[in-house]
């Protein structure tokens, strides 16, 4: 086998096999096929595409180049959701405990805040003293106890998704469909979870800008999971403004308990509420969806996944009490106001420049390795659909730094738009795509 | 100015400037951007495509990578001809002396056998004595005297299209016509050529195997050469079947004697001299193709050709004497013969398929660096359109050793296809694109 002949073959838009893959990919990490090979080969499968067969083995391979999560011995069902990213989506920490309250296991290994998204992990260690660096025998202990642990990716888990993402990310070869649905399920299929919620983002501060494109993917996760013998829903969701009030890192933390309080703003709750209904689907606590958002809703109002939620912060190292006092004052003091420009309604918040906004307000960051504030952020006072007058208070915001502030408010004045009349009601599920296989 | 942005815009089918293009290549070849975001951009280019300007571009940016040959103070006109590679294709041993004796000069820079086609200096190599390593001033003294010299290229001449070459070679990036344009033109632009003949082939012997892909190239080199300020004029051969009777090293010298002669084969004949009009009214010797093929008729007639490249022999280390002496004796001694294996016509002979077979006889190489015998190669005694009974002679067959004869005989059977009716006639020349800007 030459690793030639297969980007030959794929750049034809032939289907390439198990063996191959591995051959290409294996070699790669195993330092045996030059970087040069693969990301030609990377180029042709962002023009050619591969099928969902040839996706589920690039994810066997991808997965196989590490260790997985060993869960034996801890009761199941083990069911976990992955979102495509975006500005407000703090979901995760709302989930986490609330498959828990249902006697469901989440083994949530999170990412960090890149670009214009933020990062479960980042948020997480903005409550004092929260770990996010868990061994694996603390995150199986955790699991085993609490029904969730939440934590990064260990060095030894999917090599081969490291390589290829560095890679990737040099060589125009990251935005493709079966490359990111590979790099998504080998990371989840480590973690050990059996089941899959897929929240597949589209609008401006999502990775995919239109709902056609996220589709695609959503499309492409449902079948590679599904030949992997995993059951997987997706469900297409707007990111065309941020979801919830608040983007920071504390401050969405704050917004996550409110919602385990039951009563998070209504998009954020109808968002967080749909994925948990299929989450429950898929670890077989409701017949459907239908069922399955009930009885969330029924478990929020009995107050048992806040607890579970405050047991877990004193899991991993913080402290509940502090953190519940914290609420609503533990601010960056550099701080300013939007308000209207106009009035009228508002018409849009693009989530993008809010996004890019938020990194400069150290929220997030440009680069791998940057550190970010756990204090600085904003909050939506007024939301699309909102009547405002000229001079009423659109946003509050908190930055790291004067020089980030001095950065940032241009670009979040920019983000907010106006009309004259109220805009038309904005679909936060545009659809979902049910296909699983029962296993 | 990055990389990655510069594969993104390939990649989204953009045109790069000319300044972007030296960033990537120069980059490259001075060691700054890495080969696998090189490889990459190849790959977009591939799918993507370039514009003729974005080709001479790069075409530009390759020659300055190294040394232009200098010919100054040596009259010209200069004009070359480049052959896409064949089997049995010798033109090049016929035009160079006979555009001398025009008074037309030709500042050869050839290449090696590889794959299933030939290489000039291989078959120059086979007259004993013949060097093609002069060094510049060697080949500036001898193309002064004789009208033309035959040399490889010298190491410091587009060192990014070697460069390039081998990184294409091993990422399934060589088959982009852009890509193989830039490297063609390059390297005759840096033997200083004004004009150049193109004989763009097609068929089972050629790179192109089909004439619309053949065309595409033909296009594009007279559309990029154009650009760069050169007279470009591309014919479209056919390289289906072996161009001549003789296939091998010093056989192939021995049918340009008998062309030089006014007697080889009617098929060679037909090609050289087409090729042969164009590079007489591109040097200005001739209004049009049909004057300069009369031209070139009459000079040939003339003798004064055969002496020109007879005394070249003398010039670059060889005894013409003894070349003709050496003529129809100077073979290897491992010998058989293919006879008609049924009564009929000789339908075919599939020119790749003896390419392969020569390979195994010696006279070409599969890889860079092997050696090459120059006694090796067959000599057909019937050609397509021929009748034949069973047990006629059809090849003379000469190998370097046993092993290369016993793998090509059944190579060459199968080459050779028959026929109970004669087959259509070939044609020759398929059509030319007359498209070169006046300087």
């Amino acid at each position: 086998m030459r690793a030639v002949d297969l980007i030959l073959d794929k750049r034809a838009g032939k289907e390439l096999s198990r063996e191959e893959i591995a051959f290409l990919i294996g070699g790669y990490v195993a330092g045996e096929i030059p970087d040069y090979q693969v990301s030609a080969w990377a180029m042709a499968v962002f023009f050619q595409g591969m099928t969902p067969q040839e996706t589920a083995s690039l994810t066997a391979v991808m997965l196989e180049s590490g260790a997985a999560l060993d869960l034996s011995g801890i009761p199941g069902p083990f069911v976990d959701k992955h979102s495509t990213g975006g500005v407000g989506d703090k979901t995760s920490l709302v989930l986490a405990p609330l498959m828990s309250a249902l006697g469901i296991r989440d083994p949530m290994m999170s990412g960090r805040a890149l670009g214009h998204t933020g990062g479960t992990l980042d948020k997480l260690e903005a409550i004092p003293g929260y770990r996010t660096d868990l061994s694996v025998e603390r995150f199986r202990e955790i699991l085993a106890r609490d029904g969730f642990a939440m934590t990064g990716q260990t060095k030894d888990m999917v090599p081969a998704d490291r390589l290829l993402y560095a890679l990737r990310d040099v060589t125009g070869t990251v935005e493709s469909i079966p490359l990111i649905t590979a790099s998504i399920l080998s990371k989840k299929a480590a973690e050990g979870t059996e089941a899959l919620v897929l929240d597949v983002k589209y609008g401006s501060g999502a990775f995919m800008k239109n709902p056609v494109d996220a589709e695609k993917l959503a499309r492409s996760l449902v079948d590679a999971g599904s030949a992997m013998g995993m059951k997987v829903w997706a469900l297409l969701t707007d990111m065309d403004e941020p979801l919830g009030n608040m983007v920071g890192n504390f401050l969405e933390v704050e917004e996550s308990l409110d919602c385990l309080e039951g009563r998070g703003p209504a998009d954020l709750m109808e968002v967080t509420l749909e994925l948990a209904a299929r989450m429950a689907m898929l670890g077989g606590k409701a017949p459907n969806p239908e069922a399955g958002r009930r009885l969330c809703e029924a478990c929020l109002a009995s107050g048992l996944p806040r607890e579970r939620f405050l047991a877990n912060v004193k899991s991993q190292g913080g402290d509940p009490q502090q953190l519940l006092e914290l609420r609503g004052v533990y601010r960056s003091p550099i701080t300013a106001e939007i308000r209207a420009a106009q009035t009228g309604y508002i018409a849009r918040i693009d989530a993008w420049k809010v996004g890019r906004a938020s990194v400069s307000l150290g929220v997030g960051r440009n680069r791998t390795g940057d550190s970010v504030s756990p204090t600085a952020g904003l909050c939506f006072h007024r939301k699309r659909g909102d009547p405002v007058k000229a001079g009423d208070l659109v946003m509050s915001v908190w930055a790291g730094d004067e020089a980030g502030l001095a950065a940032a408010l241009p670009q979040l004045e920019d983000a907010v738009e106006y009309g004259t009349v109220a805009p038309p009601e904005r679909r936060l599920i545009l659809k979902e795509r049910a296909l699983f296989r029962k296993n």
